[in-house]
């Protein structure tokens, strides 16, 4: 798909009905778009309906600012979970960091190359050790120590910062802390984290202790949402890495921090370009 | 997707216009079609337009002998090229081996689990070795011997029995012999064979004896469409197995046979689920 | 290593101290032996001290009948454990089964290869479904049928069966019951499982429809040690297939299957070539 | 391995031969070293015998500087090609690059974390672009800029600077220069390039474009020893990442960039490990 061309992208889940796939392309091309890239699914017990279009707007004979109005009689008629995206449109993402550097220097190389339909507006740290950073890549840098008393008053000013810079989404990049379920709530299915197993294995502290103990031959990385239930959320990502008798945790340290890096930043990819939708406790990837 | 229910599959690729999709779904829909799955491409220059389709036909308006002729309109105001399957329709299929067994073993196992929408209607060889493995799930088993002398008069033993058996589709499941450009052209896109390497490296004889000489730490195998340039044709599956410097060729060999089978299959799976457009040198997989 | 040479295997663990490969290197070369491989291992922790030497024993000065014994010695002064064995000497094994046949297809298929270091004694199953496979490759076929209050009664039949056959390890090829803890004692570290899950994740009945509910995007099979514990033995071999949305349950028991089977047939390979030491709950795998 | 206590490294290979281990292990034991790793290889036609083994010296009874020194009697007997190194010596580094940043970056960022046993003591570039990369890392960074007529004159002036630095091992991060066969030999088997193609597939120029209009369903990166044969010297450690039709030129860069980058850090670690011995067109990796 050529993203160069200003591109409007839908995606929508529904009960299953005949006819959903005409409708929506009758919409777009009785209004001359011209569609990229479409993928639907219904699932196997043939009752959900999901459907991710791309389209190029170079010709579409409404303007941006009023697609969504003119799409909602068709999404109320199928009482359907729906949102219209712009690619052009970035999505204003911070990033949640704490001690360790590896996924936030991935991120922000790859957000210099132009990999991410985001801006990145501010990190968040409750240390200072990541600020050097921050600085290379020009972003704001803030730091609210958490401790077990101040922590709810700290996501306070998390949030304040967060409402000023306008963010839709947070990236929790080997963020340490846990979030209380009111923060959570502020931001459904907008909270990515990455979790240092192949979930639902090694769930809480310290996985790749975990992991060696049990004397696993595979570890893993599993990117998710985050929901109130900790490790518990949709899972967007995952991928794994061959071990064997011969590595220390050191080691599975070390290659488990290459799998987290890649597969969280499969995941912001995947969802700055729109192409998650969640359903109950899974998502539907269209990639 | 329930593949119980009736279903029809359309192939089709043609130069991109606005329009396609709502054409084709409206298509679907008018005639109380219920689309079950949709793939849609468009190459990345937004030259080539690509489609898979399938739709429960349990309420179609026209018979399923009459939706072929009812879709010549739209395909051709759109120059396509196309085709509509059912998958009710098995493919009768010919399977083509010489002495080694692996894949042979592996695809009858898999038709005998019901894995392929295919009917085996005969096996063709050049040897006597694989009769009793043919006859352990009584499929017909011929042997055409081959001589360089022979080879041209053998193929037209096997053309004929192809004809007999009405066969649309052929496997090479390391058939050992190089099949003329004449007898390939009888059956276009529809020849799929294995590899032993991963395509293009180590084309032609003893591809694990050159994996093994030239010190790779990966090997592979792969399938493809037959065409008259040998190991050339369209890749429809490749997959990988790391090997080390303690690997004989011995155990190359051991551990390629298991790649050549899973990727086999899974091309005659793609295959005969009507899930491969070929595309010039290339195939579009819609899996 | 060419395997075709006479070869003796000693498997050693033990506390590590200065000198052990040293001791054991000088009594295969004082008695003529020559190494065709040896791998050395000290954990992380520098305590345990394990190794592998396979040696060529076609001019060793001592019978084969007495090397344990000349090597007792040695063994008793640094309180090892450890086993020599001949890769002449064929594992006397039994199988285990129940209705599905893909583990016990794979394991026959590649016993009639000679990939296994084993000699297939006999067939054990709770059902008469595999006779007929077991009969294709002329093995007996013993069936005791199971019932809750039938289970140790019909246990004493097993374990006199593998007696009278003389069995040394058991493999258990989708035996869907549960050993009781005494049964399990009589063939410690000898009795191979296959679990249809990448462990520790989704122990226990139906990984499949668990890991589908909870929407991982990648799933294993694991082939353990049985142990009393469930699921909690020595992990032997693991791998990992990618999946998706687009997969229903029955996909991924397919996608699941042909890992099962391949990392079962990987961890028998193994074992019967004497590549692991069970050190605790974990392995240790010289491949 | 505990890398902490200060080691040894052998790295030998010779024609097989009777006691070889014995040997080595009683040179090490007899001076008080205790042997923290050791593994050894026979090839598969029972010829050439390849060994590396790691020991802890903190009791040695001869001085680091004296152990090359008392090895060549034995070394000489057996007319062995070998080397002994020290852990805590580390290896002075080159790295050459051109434009692309994503080898370099990737680099850097692992030998701030300690990843390498190297030392890098210059960056050395045909362009300035990566400059403010190496000053980040205080890395002194010399241009030599390019063109046919000046090439072996600047070679010269690169071999004047490495000779400064006292280099040893040249790393080539996506240098885009074709090293003169002169340059070449004056460092055997101690320069790591990058290949950004599954090698022996795509050699030469555009490997992603040649697998793009192959339609390869894989695609890889593979680092070698440069050898005067472009693209043909030993193979050290090769990677893959699955592709579709779906993705266009810029994604399978996209993709690859990051094969390079974890296939030529892994690389770079067994290099500066003393793990590879290079044996005629191939590697042994003792990982």
């Amino acid at each position: 798909m050529d993203e160069e061309k200003p591109t409007a992208v839908l995606l929508l889940s529904c009960q299953d009905q005949n006819g959903l796939v005409a409708r929506i392309a009758n919409f777009i091309f009785e209004r001359k778009g011209n569609i990229l890239d479409l993928s639907e699914h219904v699932d196997s017990q043939g009752k959900q309906f999901s459907i991710r279009v791309a389209w190029d707007i170079s010709n579409f004979t409404i303007k941006e600012s009023q697609i969504n109005e003119a799409f909602v009689p068709l999404a109320k008629e199928y009482n359907a979970n729906w949102k219209i995206c712009f690619l052009a449109k970035k999505i204003k993402t911070a990033i949640f960091v704490s001690k360790t550097d590896h996924c936030l220097h991935e991120i922000l190389w790859r957000y210099s190359q132009n990999e991410f339909n985001a801006d990145i507006s501010l990190i968040i740290s409750n240390h200072y050790d990541l600020e050097p950073l921050a600085r290379q890549y020009n972003i704001p840098f803030y730091v609210t120590p958490i401790t077990k008393e101040t922590k709810l008053d700290q996501e306070q000013k998390q949030v304040a910062l967060l409402k000023k810079y306008n963010v839709e989404t947070i990236i929790l990049a080997r963020y340490m802390q846990i979030l209380s379920s009111g923060f959570i709530a502020l931001y459904p299915s907008n909270i990515i984290n990455i979790h240092h197993s192949f979930l639902p294995a090694f769930i809480g502290r310290n996985p790749y202790k975990q992991a060696f103990e049990r004397g696993v031959k595979i570890i893993g990385a599993s990117s998710h949402f985050a929901t109130k239930d900790l490790d518990e959320g949709p899972i967007i990502e995952q991928d794994v890495v061959r071990i064997s008798h011969r590595d220390s945790i050191k080691d599975l340290i070390r290659k488990g921090s290459d799998l987290e890096r890649l597969v969280l930043v499969k995941a912001i990819r995947l969802h700055t370009q729109h192409r998650i939708i969640v359903s109950g406790k899974k998502t539907i990837i269209f990639d």
